[in-house]
């Protein structure tokens, strides 16, 4: 699936055009590997609109993605056929795994009760995200108050229930009530926050008694801005995404004055900058989730000609957990 | 000088009114000071607008501000006549400093070659401000690039030389040609950039060509946006203030996508956070004013009758260095 024009909003029909080649023959050094689980992320729609920490997708070009494959036929060194890897695959059926050595694939261990899709979700890029964003940047102290938005997105979800492992009261924001309800029964965040509801600012304020001292911030705009006159003295802000502006033409602005006020700490961070610790993580959360301390829920879109329309539920919050697409 | 109204926009005739009182009967514990300067502070716009890190002025008190006043009669066990003090004076020329211990008077040491107005300047909060955003905050190394905004202030112009004593290539960003030519021939930035001129970008981006390491940002809006364009990976970026947007009804705002896409340190701070280290950070600047290191300029507006006047002039940019009232 190539991106053949520049998406302006949601994506629109012949922005992401299906095409068919051939599966190419193997040259000596190569894998080929048949592409499982597409792992639909925000940050794709930035890729397809304008360099920003990576360069754009080409125009033409096949479409970026992260994504879970098997091999199929070697003739490479390190993989032989049912390997299963993880990297980035892109928006295909088949992926030609080259002799280069390159850091973007990761073989995926076989382990007890944890399904392969995991590695796209929980023990991947989005649990990756969620982990580094809260052990090295925001540093949680036990009794402190996170308040997570996006709270039942891939990132926000694992993000919050790491608050919880940390001691911390933890206050998700989301978009639907059974979103709401997901984070507080099952995930254990102390108090979630709906809002498309009128009254969410009040709510907010009663679900943090003692104010906010950590924001993980996955949306931007008047949610942050919320968040932000919530948030005490001295407080630290940890910026993951803007998903509210994504989509926008012109993205959400913020009035800064605030972190002035209250002297907050602000950090963007991106996950790829810890890539050398990826191994040593994925094991500390697979660990939780082998303990029960991590839940995880997929919300699964069969079939690779939908991916463009899955792409958009992201941006519509249709989503409860990490999005995939299954490739049938 | 009374609040009588809070302005919107710049100050307005009758927002700030003069009005006579006879100077209080002296009562055991007390002394009566007459004040000698007024220091002119960006931050009095907002004391006037709302509460903020303090509370707004009140409609019909007098007008907060940090001054230097000359005791004149004491009946104050800690104050005899002569001693030359500097607190928060008030738009007035007799100030009565009460027995209640405060934390506000601050008696102000006799130097030789050091003029009394130095203490609401390079040695004052405005000073004090520059000291614990370059040496707490930015903590700048030897060969970083530092970029200054509103960089012929009374901060910017402090914190510009505080980044040359560390050993960092600093740029100054201002609004006038004869500005420029100050920061740099008389103060020693490396560049400065004139931020009327139509290719001031460009000319930014030629002053630093190994990119922006630290950003200490006075101005908010479209010059801060600039900036951080050209800030590299990681770099950190200190928030002073946000003088663009002091006058107006809705603040600048920004797009805060590029704290993520470069993984930037943003900290809000305010030097009334470091009171119990100023002598510390006087003694400190004290020093490199006695060896050179540092020089200040004062635009000094004779008459109390003229603060509000004075008090737009730091809007329009219409000061050069420190801005003083000197009350006749």
């Amino acid at each position: 699936m190539k991106l053949m024009r520049r998406p302006t909003g949601l994506l629109a029909e012949g922005d992401l055009v299906l095409s068919e080649a051939a599966v190419p023959e193997l040259k000596e050094g190569e894998a080929l590997a048949k592409v499982k689980y597409l792992s639909m992320d925000p940050t794709m729609r930035g890729w397809m609109a304008a360099d920003t920490y990576m360069p754009a997708v080409k125009i033409g070009e096949v479409m970026r993605s992260l994504g879970l494959a098997e091999i199929v036929e070697s003739k490479h060194a390190q993989y032989k056929k049912g390997d299963k890897i993880v990297g980035l695959t892109g928006l295909q059926e088949y992926v030609v795994v080259d002799a280069a050595p390159r850091a973007g694939w990761n073989k995926i261990p076989s382990i007890p009760f944890v399904s392969d899709a995991l590695f796209l979700g929980a023990l991947g890029m989005t649990g990756l995200t969620a982990y580094f964003g809260m052990m090295e940047v925001a540093k949680p102290q036990k009794g402190e108050t996170l308040v997570v938005s996006a709270a039942a997105g891939a990132t926000g979800s694992i993000a919050g229930q790491i608050g919880k492992i940390q001691g911390c009261r933890v206050v998700g924001i989301a978009g639907t009530d059974e979103k709401c309800q997901w984070i507080t029964e099952e995930l254990g965040f102390d108090a979630a926050v709906n809002y498309k509801h009128a009254d969410w600012k009040e709510k907010l304020a009663a679900a943090t008694p003692n104010g906010v001292d950590i924001n993980f911030e996955n949306v931007g705009g008047e949610v942050m801005e919320a968040v932000l006159g919530r948030m005490n003295l001295h407080g630290r802000v940890v910026l993951c995404g803007f998903i509210s502006g994504y989509t926008k033409a012109e993205p959400a602005r913020m009035n800064m004055g605030i972190l002035i006020v209250k002297r907050l700490k602000v950090k963007g961070f991106l996950v790829f900058d810890y890539a050398s610790r990826f191994t040593e993580a994925a094991t500390e959360l697979g660990k939780w989730k082998m303990m029960g301390k991590l839940k995880d829920r997929q919300t699964v879109v069969e079939g690779l000609e939908k991916a463009p329309e899955a792409i958009n539920m992201l941006f519509k919050g249709e989503n409860i957990g990490k999005l995939l697409v299954k490739i049938l």
